[in-house]
């Protein structure tokens, strides 16, 4: 049976990847500080033979062999990482750093989930893997943005120099269920906004655009990627001249943040929310939507869910999880 | 007596600095892990009694209490840092946060020295200060410049979340005595090549163009900036809305790599060197060149010695030091 650890495996995303591999049949563990995650997440999969959860900070080393490591441990919500700017930037690159060590003394093969935020405020639209990116270091969104750019290269130079078996994914906007009701983000904003009434904030005037993943898609692009032969990847990347397997996952279709809200309202007809602006944060990207070429190319894959379809699931999750608890 | 810290005090301008914060009158303590910086550099100081010499790896953590920090440590010439791509960046990562704890604790002042190289391989010319770049995260210059990048992070949060005092230089191309003799730079690489008799070797068509700061003019640059009240500071970024105190330190003459070459052969008359041309390595930037309009502007400040007068003397000390002792 092989083992998985997966770092941040009580938040958003980690959850859902546990179980992923759990139905898998994957023995896996599950890191996580619960800064963001919360053990509610994983509440489902605790009673499970083959699932272990560590309350832990990979920012200090850790112990253990695993065949795969998926590193998604990193607040990514403005409003958490933001809180705490430092120990974000340390997360992404000490507590990266842990992993890499890890994984160079077991031989794991390791999937680092990395983000569009290490596009910046893009000037190139759609943005491709090997646009550079349009980042402000000493901005408040910086300990974020910068530290996973750095995480990029340190996962780049542990395959240089260790050999050690780094992928990564550069995640765009990903949502669904298990999502932190509080993250600040559009998604769940708008949704806990509409079910329980409060005016809807828009920061901007509605017209700034972004691409919504759902989760599922998400998890689907991992798992197929960790799963190619390493030979084919390496093969795959010269051919493109891309010196590190990185690849955007994301659904391109694009909205405004305006139609999220009409779509979400649709969602609950019942809402009474009005729709109020305010000013937009410093830094916030105006406009971002992956090409996701190289994605289809390698993996054979695209997200299937549609928004109305996610949205409706997501919009499910909070009524039952988030506003019945009060 | 004032105390002061500078990491990367065995350095080229590591020891410039000492040199000077010692001829300023203050108490000094040198930090060098030796990798590239050399006791000769500091042997003319060893016998100041106001000065210490610690050899230590900031990344890991030290003791003591300081007025000014000057944190310098890091390799800075490709040659150096690609050849431990890793320890590269946990120099400027953790090494720096190191340093950040330590003037946390104390209430220093730290100066940071940030460099050009954040701005990789620029699509504004020439660079100013709101530049974001164009940094290759994945390639073989990575673990410099986003190492770097981070710092900047790193400072700009500890100034806004635990008001450390950190001002930051980003410094363009520098060129003098103590340089590493070594270091792949154009500029001791031509002296070298020059004194030897061996062929120049001109990577690219020698048509990029580059600046060249002498070393006295950045130490001139780095102690007004030391010495400017925090609130003068505080103001003038404010008023420019600048986040985080940062300023282009270098010379905005610009050279091509071929005037380099030519200016070099002129000053050393019985050189029987010939140009030859390689292929330009990954990422190199092919233009650079700093605006200091904020230097000036802040500290009154420009830099005074023109390139000849500055490589005379990198000559003569290339010549006395480094050839004489074969």
């Amino acid at each position: 049976m092989k083992k998985a650890l997966v770092t941040g495996g009580a938040g958003f995303l980690g959850s859902h990847l546990c179980k992923r591999l759990l139905d898998d049949g994957y023995e896996v563990t599950a890191i996580d500080n619960l800064y963001t995650g919360s053990e509610e997440n994983i509440a489902p999969l605790a009673s499970q033979p083959n699932f272990t959860f560590l309350q832990h900070d990979i920012t200090r080393p850790f112990e253990g062999a695993y065949d795969e490591i998926y590193n998604l441990a990193c607040p990514a919500s403005p409003v958490h990482y933001q809180a705490s700017p430092v120990e974000t930037t340390l997360t992404c690159v000490t507590g990266f750093l842990n992993v890499l060590e890890n994984a160079r003394a077991a031989g794991s093969k390791v999937l680092h989930a990395s983000t569009s935020e290490i596009y910046g405020d893009p000037l190139v639209h759609p943005q491709v893997e090997t646009y550079r990116g349009n980042v402000n270091t000493i901005g408040i969104r910086s300990c974020y943005d910068e530290g996973k750019r750095c995480a990029e290269t340190l996962a780049s130079d542990f395959r240089r120099v260790y050999g050690v078996d780094v992928r990564m994914v550069r995640i765009f906007n990903t949502y669904g269920p298990n999502m932190h009701p509080c993250d600040g983000r559009v998604v769940s904003n708008f949704i806990m906004q509409a079910l329980k009434g409060e005016d809807i904030t828009v920061y901007g005037d509605g017209s700034q655009t972004r691409s919504f993943q759902y989760c599922d898609d998400l998890i689907d692009a991992m798992r197929l990627y960790m799963e190619l032969p390493r030979e084919q990847i390496d093969s795959f990347f010269a051919k493109k001249g891309i010196e590190t397997p990185v690849i955007n996952t994301g659904n391109p279709g694009e909205y405004t943040i305006s139609q999220l809200v009409t779509e979400t309202l649709r969602l609950i007809p019942d809402s009474p929310s009005k729709t109020v602006y305010r000013p937009l944060p410093s830094d916030d990207p105006k406009r971002r939507k992956p090409d996701i070429t190289l994605a289809k190319e390698l993996l054979g894959w695209e997200p299937r869910v549609p928004l109305a379809e996610g949205l409706a699931k997501t919009i499910e999750y909070f009524r039952n999880r988030v506003v019945k608890n009060g």
